[in-house]
């Protein structure tokens, strides 16, 4: 529990995101490297992810970017096939990439026994290179977040992201966006100021609908996906709310039926053609009374209250940014609901799933 | 709007899943021997899965049945690399599924029309095959089930996953399970009958449960994960209860801290070793006071008030018996709810998303 009055650990784990993800991107340069020569040399036409909760959504920006970057179509591997139906996958050509902050989930490491066992390259990420997980597969890039306190992962999904996005980077030659790593940390350190702002002044009522509401909506297009699903995610554990995260697509098959002005509604919204889409959702939504709160980049200035964050970041880099203002208010929409951001209920920081 | 003490479309519609399921694969078995024979010759070994809404839940089912009985990984396609991020991927030895009630989606056939102009197989299950995801098709399995009125998709689901399960036994010779695609329709036809009498029996609470929360859950693992999103989205659509759908290994991940006893939870628990996997997760919520509905086969016979559906249907099929209760729940709980089933709020039967 943490005492009265202090920053929870949430907290502080979300203030050292900045350094965390330049310390994996620059002390990991190296395993990085020799990394994308591997893969490079074993050429794979496929690519699978296993992973979990918090990881399961790093799994998802990397499936995104994988297809946007490496056109290589990518499968989220269903860890049941393998410990539950014990079927036999055909791994020839297939990249395995496992990812858990903790390594100790005997599923996924189980996943990835089963594509190592076949000759398949295995890659895990992880923060605990002496893991379970790490120990499996014959590749691994660790997350060198340092110890994460706290039960909701903020400091190393952010970390997750960025090797993502490094390996990606080297196995791409150079994508346009590449240069963004560079300066991925100085925008990070200003998105959380910037950010931090946000929550103190328009944001405030941001918090406040969450603190009141018993659901909420997170939506978002593409690479941005997986920061809804994520936001939604921390919103379920830290502050109790039945918190769902949509594709806009996907919201208007269906969701957008409990979408409605008493539902807090948070719309990540990148510029360009993803934005366009989430727009076109909203649109529908807004005849239903949502009035979403708006998070993006130069083009969300539009939107009377929206955040800008880190707008200048490419668009596939900018989940790493986007999903700090979230992480903010889960954080704070816990403490507003007198919980404590440190302790969901029912939770532990290891989940040993089978 | 349906008429006051008239059956709504949707209840119509879901009694005549038995005879959509036998039409589907009786009158549809020629094209189903075609369409294996087709991709039998392509011999694919990777395939992606386009769908949306109701129709990625049997996408999802596909992916568990092909992975499970085939070895094949699958990967489900995300629709906005085509259409937003215009992303090139390699389509080579990929086999491209997409499944649409409508075939009205653009998205969908976009991604269908950028796998067929790159050589790779197309087949489009859909109930028009005069649509545009039909024509952009190499080949089409129609899933004849028939106008459908209701919104809410219910007899187009079940033709669905007949059709994938049809397939996938031609494709894999004679898998274990093939043997109760015979007997299936009048499985579902008693299923249909237990279900009915355990809604007025043990299962009303459950109905009155349902009509008095604002959020539930509902639960399950393996081939029957599609089954609990699918009665997640159905209680969403129709009854505008705030629900969501997991595997219970990612329940555990996260999502449990919003579990307990005033949330109502529906466990679908198959018999097996799907179904422990389902008894470990509800263990781990009984300490947070969730006490769940369960539907499943002869072992749910040892939970009181468990309803026990088409016991002897072979595990990968008993996700056509077990989601029938879970949308006679949906369609009572809207009613009792004051809210027709057949008209949820902003949604209409075609969706076209970009």
């Amino acid at each position: 529990m943490t005492p009265r009055g202090a920053p929870s650990h949430m907290a502080r784990e979300i203030a050292e995101i900045p350094a965390v993800v330049a310390r994996a991107l620059q002390e990991g340069a190296g395993e990085l490297d020799a990394v994308a020569r591997e893969i490079g040399r074993r050429a794979p036409r496929f690519v699978l992810i296993a992973a979990r909760g918090t990881s399961d959504h790093a799994g998802l920006y990397a499936r995104y970017l994988v297809e946007t970057t490496l056109g290589l179509p990518v499968g989220l591997a269903a860890a049941s096939v393998t410990t539950i139906s014990r079927a036999p996958l055909r791994w020839d050509d297939v990249l395995l990439v496992a990812i858990s902050q903790s390594g100790a989930g005997p599923d996924v490491a189980a996943v990835v026994e089963a594509a190592r066992g076949a000759g398949a390259p295995t890659l895990a990420i992880t923060n605990e290179p002496g893991s379970l997980l790490a120990t499996a597969a014959e590749l691994v890039l660790p997350l060198r977040a340092g110890e994460e306190r706290a039960v909701a992962a903020t400091k190393t999904y952010a970390a997750s992201l960025a090797l993502v996005a490094g390996l990606v980077a080297r196995l791409a030659g150079r994508p346009a966006w590449g240069a963004g790593l560079t300066g991925l940390p100085e925008a990070l350190e200003t998105a959380l100021v910037e950010a931090g702002a946000w929550i103190r002044g328009p944001g405030a009522a941001c918090v406040a609908a969450l603190a009141a509401a018993a659901e909420a909506l997170v939506v978002s297009r593409g690479h941005n996906f997986a920061t809804a699903l994520e936001i939604a995610l921390k919103l379920r554990e830290t502050g109790r709310i039945f918190a769902d995260g949509y594709s806009t697509a996907d919201l208007l098959h269906g969701p957008v039926a409990v979408a409605g002005p008493a539902i807090p509604t948070i719309a990540i919204r990148p510029d360009g053609p993803a934005g366009a889409a989430v727009d076109d959702a909203l649109a529908v939504a807004a005849r239903r009374g949502v009035i979403p709160w708006t998070i993006g980049g130069h083009e969300a200035a539009r939107v009377k209250g929206a955040l800008v964050v880190a707008p200048d970041l490419p668009e596939p880099l900018t989940p790493l940014a986007y999903v700090l203002p979230g992480f903010l208010l889960a954080e704070a929409a816990a403490r507003a609901r007198g919980r404590d951001p440190d302790a969901p209920p029912g939770l532990s920081k290891v989940t040993r799933t089978r």
